[in-house]
């Protein structure tokens, strides 16, 4: 190890922990904290991230940088290199933008968010116009500086910080195709869907303690270890913690178990990938997650994938029945895989199915892509996003509550994810078609929730990869393929027209 | 505000910004942590303290004291001026110790904390003794080190750590006060409850869950709010968190309510003390508790005076046999008072009463204050600490796991700390007194189950005042004299012998 390098492990070191450190803020915020504690804890965390951007725009960093570069690199390792080209990531993105400017986005993106809440609830995007416009100047302002500092596109600057090396032309792309693809294949499912009629319901209360009884036992079952992470309840789930301790949450609905134990599932696939992640390379940036795409891929994976395979839900199905006192025909595989596996258009992305999903996130890739572009304005983002509904999902949204209201991303300033959502599909039925491939006993063991060929599988071609090489890489490596939709296609096929 | 003033009242901001931050990882650790997070978050803990460490002996925050010092001091108020003086403090301890000396008692007391649990266990003080030996030399080496710097006696600059401005010779005359007073008064008790038998047993057991909610609606009634904070369980019960958030821990004991139920209401006097510091000192040195014996005052006052008052248990005891279904002579006022109030000769600090724990506590100072000055050597300790329970509490124990091993402090590097628990018992007495001289109706309110008299009282006299002003001047202003030992004796004389 050489001096600069060395030198810089041991502040990426530092900025790990640190981050560490706001992470378990974070979860307290959103799991224990009582709400008195809120203001507290906001400066509390602003001054860590404060702390963090510091450490990391310090000149001498830059200066060791340079020098590892420069001098270093030669003498390094594949991964240490590969650690120090992910130092040189963070270091763009951080030390891009003029102060100002990142304080600025700041207080916009906290006052906009907060202020959406009522907004959405009042149906008022014109209130929010305003405040939501401060937001797009201010994020378009630093995807230009980003982007010729870069030396890409301003869209793409934006999604470099949440899939890393990626490109709307090349999204585009994909998009495109899904988008030809979608529509007719929706009305071909919902057509043969309804031909069969609707699932039979289930029926309920579901209380939350056996709710939560059956996600442990279901959770265990994928391999997450409770002796290195938790279950909790939140407003919005999420998987927080480290690799170490890794937090999931979720929210019990005594009405319906069926959305909230998927929940958790989805959940536990990114917990895995966190626990899969190399120990050797543990708070160095190289030792991380990929990317959003990836992550995403890995929480798909266990949820779309394999829990709501025919043969998982057959494991699923009786265990269920006996949890919740359930019996007859409702409880039976049929029934519950076809809840499961129910497809219609709806108005909201986060209750959506695997098959309309990728055109809700299209919709709003392309009108981000085109605010951001400056070929739209904001005026027109409601017809826009109804016109945009009409096309890709086939329905129009009431009102703007239901509508381009309906996310935190942009008021949050979090342009730039939205596609992740999708390449994270995309992805997962690339990787599950290869596991399946590669091997076979996948399916039967899902039969019988067993989870262990499958993690044995994703450990070394995804999670022990950790940020070594990009997405495109990874997937090569692991499928044979750049990521595509071929396999997304036929896994859809599959499962809504020929099963 | 001043230039210097104004720059040290922003680094002091972040650093109890990290103090705080550092403090939800340490109540996370205890409450809710699973086993396997317990490496990194050690990881976590020392970056953090290590930064805070950094950023408080810059050399440069070291020349901004100095010049407020200085230039500005005149010009600031008695609230800044008294911050400024609580910033010099700070710092004087920080930096006093060279840097190779800090991280050697840090390991040296992490490893014989380790150690102790199974020494203790195994009873084997010889096979713990070299460890104790080398945190007992580093911990002279920095005593005498700020020693010099402070000019004090090497105890006493321990002792500025938890008690500041305190000294040995002072606690001394206290403390031989008490033990000339103490060992005839605990034979008279004795005698006195030895005539009126045992207390009735109240049977058992008593479920978590009703205890729990008993503990909540007494911690309401003291003034515990719980948007404001939580009540969480925990091995070693503690008050943590911050004053919009106070996070206090107990255990439940299924076979025996009454000990879990004192040490929620002990626990809340502290977090009613930490809710009551001023606002608008919030994040400085000034605006913190004054140090250690008045915070054991605050949760003694609660406990000791307040809790276990003829007054309250008369409030208690129906509840109490409301919550448990019990009944009958046991359950009365009279038998639960008896309960609440006996006092016995035992080996063990922690269970102690309120007569003999300051026996427990004059034995360690003593002991501890012999060591550091190199009148004793630790070879020497198991003798003098069974002689020392011999004429303090009339006891011998019968071996080192229940004598001089049963604390984690000198293990875990808390020279200087005993002294606290009985200076704050004292200061109870003497503020409990103080109050109710003033506001007379405070056991009336409390046998109504009414906190509000008592804190009304405690908060401008005590809570308010935070750091702007020594524990004897904060005393001198409530009570009228400084900290003594009168109030104390004739609150012992009036609950166990006139009562």
């Amino acid at each position: 190890m050489t001096a600069a390098y060395g030198e810089l492990e041991r502040r990426f070191r530092r900025l790990a922990l640190l981050g560490e450190a706001a992470g378990v803020l974070q979860w307290d915020m959103a799991a224990v904290m009582p709400d008195g504690g809120s203001t507290i804890r906001g400066e509390q965390l602003a001054e860590l991230k404060l702390l963090s951007h510091e450490a990391l725009v310090d000149p001498r960093l830059g200066d060791l940088l340079d020098r590892a570069e420069r001098d270093e690199s030669a003498t390094l390792d594949a991964w240490r290199r590969a650690n120090l080209r992910e130092m040189r990531r963070a270091w763009r993105h951080a030390s891009a933008l003029p102060g100002d400017l990142v304080a600025a986005l700041s207080r916009a993106t906290s006052e906009t968010e907060m202020r959406w809440r009522g907004a959405r609830a009042d149906n008022d995007f014109k209130g929010l116009q305003p405040l939501m416009q401060r937001v797009l100047d201010l994020t378009v302002e630093a995807a230009r500086i980003k982007a010729r500092e870069f030396n890409v596109d301003a869209y793409d600057a934006l999604l470099d910080e949440y899939e890393p090396g990626a490109n709307a032309a090349g999204i585009a792309g994909i998009f495109d195709d899904l988008a030809g693809f979608l529509p007719g294949f929706i009305d071909r499912v919902l057509a043969r869907q309804a031909k069969l009629g609707a699932p039979l319901p289930l029926g309920g209360p579901f209380p939350a303690a056996a709710q939560r009884a059956l996600a442990e036992r279901l959770m265990k079952a994928i391999g997450f270890d409770f002796d290195h992470g938790r279950l909790d309840t939140s407003h919005h789930p999420f998987c927080g913690g480290v690799p170490e301790d890794v937090r999931i949450t979720t929210r019990w609905d005594e009405k319906d178990f069926t959305r909230g134990l998927m929940g958790v599932l989805h959940e536990t696939g990114h917990a895995m990938y966190e626990r899969g992640l190399p120990a050797t390379w543990r708070l160095q940036p190289v030792g991380t997650a990929r990317g959003m795409a990836l992550h995403e891929s890995q929480s798909l994976l266990v949820e779309m994938q394999a829990s709501r395979s025919r043969e998982f839900v057959s494991f699923l199905a009786p265990l269920a029945a006996e949890s919740f006192g359930g019996g007859g025909a409702a409880w039976g595989v049929d029934n519950l895989h076809r809840i499961y596996t129910k497809v219609s258009r709806g108005l909201i992305r986060v209750d959506a199915d695997e098959a309309t999903y990728p055109c809700h996130v299209i919709l709003r890739f392309r009108l981000e892509r085109a605010l951001i572009a400056g070929d739209m304005k904001l005026d027109d983002l409601p017809a826009a996003w109804n016109a945009g509904m009409k096309e890709l999902v086939g329905i129009v949204p009431p009102d703007d509550r239901d509508g381009c209201l309906q996310d935190i991303h942009w008021p949050g300033g979090g342009w730039g994810y939205f596609p992740t959502y999708t390449l994270g599909a995309l992805a997962a039925a690339q990787l599950f078609e290869s596991a399946v491939r590669s091997a076979p006993e996948i399916p039967a063991a899902l039969a019988r929730g067993d989870f262990a060929p499958l993690m044995g599988w994703l450990r070394p071609n995804v999670h022990e990869k950790a940020s070594s090489a990009t997405t495109d890489e990874i997937l090569l490596a692991a499928t044979g393929a750049k990521l595509g939709i071929d396999s997304f296609k036929r896994h859809l096929q599959r499962r809504y027209l020929d099963g």
